[in-house]
């Protein structure tokens, strides 16, 4: 047998279309029509969203724990975490989904109320997770539909959020404006042994114009006025939880400081859930650095001659922490070549080659509506695969021949023939 | 100066899109983002149907002349045929590009009734290149809107139709069937003298399951009952040309066979045109031999480097004679690597490669319907020959390293990733 191409399909899920894993299986079709014996290593990849705890247990030979908890507008959601395999090495390891128990998907439309949904559920699967015995707990963020500053989280974990008149709260991020003290006495003592990483985008920040409520509170259906409220509401909840959790937890008052629940990296990610669990202790991290290294993408990403990535949408997002950028950047440090394909080519897409991506397509074959290209999602991205390396190989040999004397020449006659 | 990449540009228009001019100059902008000193022939195409007098006018250093003819509904419409310069060998040649007289452009939406249609203004604008002293006329084929054999044609030129009472027949294929006898003597004696060549698809014939009624007419407007009364209309309007027509101008009896009309290449071209015409001599050719000589296309695709062609769509009609396909084939003649770009990937587009399109890519970058897709044509174009020609660049120096070992162990390695 002779040599063969080497593919990575490394791709991230296709929101509302397909999970990572049907995208790279997709890709590797596609991909196997033009080269059948080709080497291909699919690693789906996560963001942190829907879909991270699945394909973690997954990759690790772990398993998924199923349990009922709190939903993002109170009523009780079948939901998981996972307990990771692999290697016995370090601490028994437990992923924390947000998406799957206070995500965006889980809000029906009509109640689309950021003011009042609540990460009550993420509280309670952390506390399921440490029930496991796990002592290290990965919350992956991403997909969420609350902006309740993880207030709901740490409720869930025993702390007593109270208003002027010492009463308890309502849920949501809204209320969070006539927080006057919180009762962190009651807190899951196990919080303090636990070590708790916190998946996030760090381009997400809790405060000010570039905050969350600002950023996404319009997608999860705020009005302006709500916009405003749910600002206010947090930058005061930042102040308070320096003040009452953080020196309690870590024994010395002042450690965390307001401004760092406000704008540091990650405070931001699934509203405000970052800032909220920061409080407690736990780190917040770049979400490919905590997630990645289960997939052990950088060695894998090394051995490809060639590396395929994907994501619904490219665009001036993209390079802010999205998977194609991500992979592109790593790859990159191995020199190995860079393809991207989506489902839209959007606004700013060109940018992504500043992170490594060499080349990216569209994957849509003709005019379609929408509904019918999250529809078809895997087949047109297996046609596309194939569309895009047959393109690739097409450069194989391909050699600069033009003379610039003969240029001049041609040019002249290109002109005239277009008339 | 170092050597740089030569491309040869080489598209169809896209109907109701772009011209192939535009199309042409759209592939080069994004080309040129890539490499800034690429050295790029325009050579758009031209098929025989919209544009192509325009086109082949510009190429040529010729000129059009604008006239009044009658238009495919009876109603007189501003038209052009070419007068083509370049070098002053041969015959002085005019285009009569069908489309500008008799297309389904200049039918209403409301009066498509291919029953009723006429070519009388193709043969106008026939008399009026004799009249300005053509003695070699190309007409071009594609893009119509009748179905009447070319009987307005030969009427315009000097024709008689008659029924059985000795009357004029009305405009249109239906009433063919009525058809007695075909008075011929009126017939422009300068047809004897010139050379005329009908640039058809050879595809395209009159009658049978295949004849241009059945695989047509729908397009045009026919219901189910008029295909039929079409396809006995010219059948038997063949039978009376080769009986009427044919021995008067070429004085020997006998020398069309009904048949040859019939069935042969081209004879359906422009809802039967092709056959009216090869009545009175013209020689039916496949479109590209008739059209692409004036743009000294085989010379130039040798010179590239990589040819990029382009189409409306790609699908099972296109290698039976259009342009990518065509594109493709000569460029092979040369051993060139061909690229193709289209709006719409359609039902059985992989036949291309068969032709010798080694890659071929959709354009659009998002979901979107037809109208805004054709609208940003232009701009849609540009940006996916941008993103293809970075495709094909990564191609350079890629080299297969997979060995079969490591294949074994990363393909399980893989498996166990895909979850």
């Amino acid at each position: 047998m002779s040599a063969t191409y080497r593919f990575a399909v490394a791709p991230s899920g296709f929101k509302e279309s397909l999970s990572a894993q049907d995208a790279a299986r997709a890709i590797a079709e596609g991909l196997l029509r033009v080269v059948p014996d080709a080497e291909i290593d699919l690693i789906p990849l996560v963001d942190g969203g829907e879909g991270t705890a699945q394909a973690l247990a997954s990759a690790t030979g772990g398993r998924l724990v199923h349990r009922t908890a709190t939903g993002p507008v109170g009523e009780p959601v079948a939901t998981h975490f996972a307990l990771l395999g692999g290697p016995a090495h370090g601490p028994r390891t437990a992923v924390v989904e947000m998406a799957a128990v206070a995500g965006l998907g889980l809000v029906p439309p009509d109640r689309r109320d950021p003011v009042s949904t609540t990460t009550y559920g993420v509280g309670e699967l952390i506390r399921a997770a440490l029930d496991a015995g796990a002592h290290r707990i990965l919350v992956g963020c991403g997909d969420s539909g609350t902006s309740d500053g993880g207030a709901g989280a740490l409720q869930a974990l025993g702390a007593r959020l109270l208003d002027a008149d010492g009463s308890e709260l309502p849920p949501g991020g809204g209320s969070l404006r006539r927080l006057s003290r919180i009762d962190a006495s009651g807190l899951d003592p196990r919080l303090s042994e636990a070590e708790m990483l916190v998946a996030c985008n760090p381009y997400n920040v809790l405060c000010g114009p570039q905050g969350v409520a600002r950023v996404f509170g319009p997608q999860k259906g705020a009005t302006g006025h709500q916009v405003e409220e749910l600002s206010e509401a947090l930058d005061h909840w930042a102040g308070v939880l320096a003040r009452d959790v953080r020196p309690r937890l870590c024994g010395a008052p002042g450690s965390a400081p307001p401004d760092a629940l406000r704008h540091g990296p990650g405070t931001g990610a699934s509203g405000g859930l970052g800032a909220g669990l920061a409080a407690l202790g736990a780190r917040l991290l770049p979400r490919f650095e905590v997630l990645l290294d289960h997939l052990d993408l950088d060695a894998r990403l090394a051995r490809a001659d060639l590396v395929i990535t994907a994501e619904g949408a490219l665009d001036r997002q993209t390079p802010r922490g999205k998977v194609p950028a991500e992979v592109a950047r790593r790859a990159k440090l191995f020199g190995r070549p860079v393809l991207a394909l989506a489902g839209t080519i959007g606004e700013g897409a060109q940018q992504v080659r500043e992170s490594g991506v060499d080349a990216y397509s569209g994957i849509l074959p003709a005019p379609v509506g929408l509904a019918e290209a999250l529809d078809r999602g895997g087949e047109f991205l297996a046609d596309a695969s194939e569309r895009a390396l047959r393109m690739v190989l097409i450069g194989i040999g391909l050699t600069p021949t033009g003379a610039p004397g003969h240029r001049a020449a041609a040019s002249g006659e290109a002109l005239a023939q277009a008339g």
